[in-house]
């Protein structure tokens, strides 16, 4: 447990998977050391193609996942699955049941797994999320899988880390179409319906068709999305679905997207950080200063509304912009 | 639409519906006349009971929404509803099927249904959530009932804004666990078993209720949470629901935790209005300034990592704590 951070960081580029395990609850747990180590991982170009996996509860998402991870193994390929559950407050035990969907898997070196739920702020787990993706890539990952459990607005979040986002549905009456929200329907660079084997699934297909259709053309740039029909649980589709993976991949390079993409990764990235800083901030400035305390007593009496205190903050926090 | 400020102000709290809808409006649109307006408003003592609603899709919510607010309505009561919604980016037609579950209530003066989803950040949602119960809350409503639509993290931080919170689940097999997760589990004051005519119901009732004996002591201070069976379809055990609602409140007060969950949302919206500024101020630095486009430059060839950019324009943003 001592080892340097040099020694930390070298082994993890090796892919050392018990460095790689420890790095990541080092950035969970916001260790300064965990901040040296993915400074200097972070040097390194990134290689990785990050594959975003979000859909409602029951869709079979993570046996989707377990069967495209067996499917790039075939191919030779290494594996990074990350599942995010935004609703479970503990990392680790809390996917028992998809672990044992992936129990093959863990026993595979070329495989990693890990699960990471909210320790605090959910701000906090975005930003631990892409730290977690820059160290698997750096350990020389081909394919980084990041599975999100449900599909609120912070899944959507998290997805759009990722260079390819699958959508994940499953054939069904009106509740798939409330679950085909515009916010998922805009997200989707793939979809997938899971349990095709059900007689719904021909008209779940044919309505997303519909709406893939009539979305802005602005949307996903020149990419057409496509649906793919998977029975997971018997491997079928798997090899469509990775083809489609592998087709956006060449359309996000040759298209100049992929760079975009970045781009935009970085930023968001960026806000988030500050932003978890900025919370830590008017914590301390709001129980541990004078001043901060008069402000927390106005708005308790409602002498003034949070909009204001907040512009009372703000003149103690912030400076004006690039002052 | 000329009014002034003073104007609406006096409007809003005669109860006008439309003036209501027109300030809701101006809060969404983040225009200055709302700011000053919930000014004065925020001045006012807050005098509602503030209900959150949450659960899976598919639970019966909405039903349940409409009936409460029926059974308010009866004893004479007057009842804002928010349905917020963080997977749909529109306000208004978006609830259409719930709209239409609730078309009575729609007629009746004595209830503003108003529904919001995410027009820009997920913060933002919250902030503007939280400015409309205080607009609410003004214009004399005894009831405000907040219903999230799904059960992922963001709809439990909304949740967290209600005095009472109710978590509404159905029966069923393994799903239903599922969705009881830890942070779902944490949160209820109050949890319903709808749709409770079917047959697994007896089990859910009886498994809710021993997870709900091993939270830990903290999680409620002295408040025991009840789990109430309802069909809401056919109004059955809606007064038993709105009799565990009552009895919570009347805890609240009596234990001091009243002025505790008030102080806690004051500061979480306070936390959110400043996430809010810094995310414009960061998206300006970076595209608007030299110093910001350097800093981004250098993220784009990975000379920096995320967490040192950040360091970087902390240093151009935020002054040192208390300084």
């Amino acid at each position: 447990m001592n080892e340097s951070v040099e020694e930390l960081y070298q082994m993890v580029l090796q892919g050392d998977r018990r460095a790689i395990s420890r790095l990541i609850t080092m950035v969970e747990e916001d260790r300064p050391v965990a901040r040296e180590a993915l400074r200097l991982l972070f040097r390194r170009q990134e290689r990785a193609h990050v594959i975003g996996l979000t859909g409602p509860p029951g869709s079979g998402k993570s046996t989707l996942v377990a069967r495209l991870a067996e499917h790039y193994r075939e191919a030779k390929k290494t594996v990074g699955i990350i599942c995010v559950d935004p609703t479970s407050p503990f990392t680790g035990g809390a996917l028992l049941g998809d672990r044992v969907r992936m129990q093959e898997l863990f026993s595979d070196p070329g495989v990693f797994i890990r699960s990471m739920g909210t320790r605090g702020s959910l701000g906090g787990l975005a930003v631990a999320t892409n730290d977690v993706i820059s160290i698997l890539d750096a350990a020389g990952k081909d394919y980084i899988i990041v599975e999100t459990v449900g599909a609120g607005q912070l899944e959507i979040e998290i997805a759009k880390y990722a260079h390819t986002c699958v959508v994940v549905l499953m054939p069904g009456g009106g509740d798939d179409i409330q679950a085909i929200k515009a916010g998922i329907l805009e997200i989707g660079d793939i979809f997938v319906v899971n349990k095709a084997e059900k007689e719904e699934a021909s008209r779940t297909i044919s309505d997303l068709q519909t709406m893939i259709e009539t979305r802005p053309p602005t949307t996903r740039g020149g990419w057409r999305a496509p649906v793919v029909a998977t029975v997971a649980t018997e491997g079928k589709g798997i090899s469509e679905l990775s083809q489609g993976i592998s087709k956006h991949l060449f359309y996000l390079k040759e298209s100049g997207t992929l760079e975009e993409k970045n781009l935009w990764r970085m930023k968001t990235e960026l806000v988030e950080v500050l932003n978890q800083r900025v919370e830590r901030k008017v914590g301390v400035l709001l129980e541990e200063t004078q001043a901060g305390r008069a402000i927390l007593e106005k708005l308790m009496e409602r002498e003034i509304d949070p909009h204001s205190a907040a512009d009372e903050i703000e003149k103690l926090l912030l400076r004006n912009g690039g002052e």
